[in-house]
């Protein structure tokens, strides 16, 4: 038998050809998202149709049983799980909860992080710049990318190469769940960083990493609390912030992904050619060049040139077991 | 004349092989950061040095004058623009500003966005689901993703597809700088969005758009004002805001790139054929394969199932001019 029909507006596909138009049925007129009427088994677009009367509609292609009808659980079916623990809480997910009549579900909190900035030669805001000072400028960038992942920052004041006052910023972190210092952590007699941490309980996990820029990175742990030491330099910290600190705040939160996200594969716009064996970590730009994603190089390649980072959108990286890479090659960039 | 040498920790290249060493010389210790003394023109790290006395230092690679030493304007000159107008702040810029001693600069604000859900069928959080009615979901998404690129928004209670009511709630969004409408875009009776706009003032620019979910979208301008109209099926209405909504928001945000950021070339896991000349975006996941960005679709592809969004991490964009995609070929995605 003929399905019974209902005239309803929805989206078309334009690639259907109509085909003949069905006898006039005892149709009646449904709505965008309201319910079937008892003994109805199908639905037309209204676009398909033609009113014959004020009692008769034609149909002008042909409909099958359940056409253009979304079924109770069609979505999400009473026996599935749509989010399970370790799922990312986006938007997205955020509408599939408020469609189940969910307002509110646990989530893992994002760690609290104490951010301690140390160096004799740094200078806060506002302050006079004396001869040889520089301006404190890490703290926008790793408290700017923290609370981008979510994090709530506490920071200490600017922290001078001093035993007794870097002692006491530790402590001023206590209860929270990551600390992140910059500056004190290479070789001089003033970068007492990683012996003032091992005084404060920090096991040293590691000290010193085979990459450029961002070499003197020291990690440690006490109890279950990470404890990052990025390199003074701008571009350092920011590098081995987004190697190292991200993943991990994102690994504390659940993330079962925490170091891919931004990776993007892009052809190099011209040959690189690195000096060593390590894995480098170029500021660089992408562009679509004749439909492939091409990247170059950004500005001047010094620890210290921060307004590189701020020429770029993202980091080349160059792998510590290569070091000639030809124009046109594919490498790993990781968008900024 | 050998240069007056400093040694200073720092970052070291295992890479360079150590040169013969130098005669002992005038050096004084000097720290990373701190001011180079009067007199001095190069610095060595202290790993490249030994002690020979009290009083002197043997240098064991070579160095050049200037060598490890960051002068003042390397990173900035003082002639140089290091931001200019039409430049994104992110954290890195942020760090820049700090770098220079500037705590605040003018930026574009970002738009004040109303939003309005619609829908006879929409039920409240927290009220009873009575039978045909669904929960209003496109809330969480679409507010949620306003958010996430730094607009302000209000939102208008469900309003029910009545003339009086939405022309009401159109009013509750003056002096906003964006409209956002969510459902009755479509062609049936209950579908009186696009007449209300009218009535208010709003012109028409387009209504309906050759794309795969997402086809009724209806956008206007009143004054300055953009109006969208997003479809109510809750992937319609998360996919035309991700391809309409986003790219306006940062165009007047002062963004010159705003439509192509989350754009990823990856390789089809499987052949897709699509059935119409639409531009189809389906749900999919990328993953890394053999090295090679690799994408799958994820869940069913109706634009009622807003679970497949939650299991996805990137849209799918099949071009209007195709209909056959191959495995391995590469297509683009849109990270979500």
């Amino acid at each position: 038998r003929a399905p019974v029909v209902l005239a309803i507006a929805g989206e078309t596909s334009a690639g259907d050809a109509p085909g003949p138009p069905l006898a006039p049925s005892a149709a009646r007129a449904v709505m965008t998202g309201a319910p079937i009427p008892p003994g109805a088994d199908a639905v037309v677009q209204v676009e398909w149709t033609e009113a014959v009367s004020d009692r008769e509609v034609r149909i002008m292609k042909p409909v099958a049983a359940g056409a253009n009808i979304r079924r109770a659980g069609s979505d999400i079916a009473g026996n599935s799980v749509p989010l399970r623990k370790g799922h990312l809480v986006r938007a997205y997910e955020q509408g599939v909860m408020a469609s189940l009549g969910i307002g509110f579900i646990a989530v893992r909190r994002k760690p609290l992080v104490y951010f301690i900035p140390t160096g004799n030669e740094l200078t806060e805001p506002g302050k006079p710049l004396g001869p040889g000072k520089i301006r404190e400028s890490n703290s926008p960038v790793v408290t700017g990318l923290l609370r981008r992942e979510g994090c709530d920052v506490r920071s200490s004041p600017i922290t001078p190469d001093d035993r007794g006052l870097l002692s006491a910023a530790i402590g001023g972190g206590s209860g929270c769940d990551m600390f992140v210092t910059t500056g004190g952590v290479s070789a001089g007699r003033h970068d007492i960083v990683p012996e003032i941490l091992a005084d404060a309980g920090v096991g040293i996990v590691f000290h010193k990493v085979n990459i450029k820029p961002g070499m003197p990175l020291l990690f440690g742990m006490r109890g279950d609390t990470p404890f990052f030491s990025l390199p003074g330099n701008p571009v350092s910290a920011a590098v081995t912030f987004l190697q190292f600190v991200r993943p991990a705040i994102r690994k504390m939160s659940g993330d079962p992904d925490p170091g891919r996200k931004e990776i993007v594969r892009a052809r190099l716009a011209a040959g690189i050619v690195k000096k060593d064996g390590k894995r480098h970590f170029l500021r660089g730009r992408l562009e679509n060049l004749n439909g492939e994603p091409t990247v170059r190089v950004a500005g001047v390649q010094e620890s210290n040139v921060a307004s590189a980072l701020a020429a770029a959108d993202c980091l080349i990286i160059l792998p510590e077991d290569r070091r000639d890479f030809a124009e046109s090659e594919y490498v790993e960039t990781e968008m900024l």
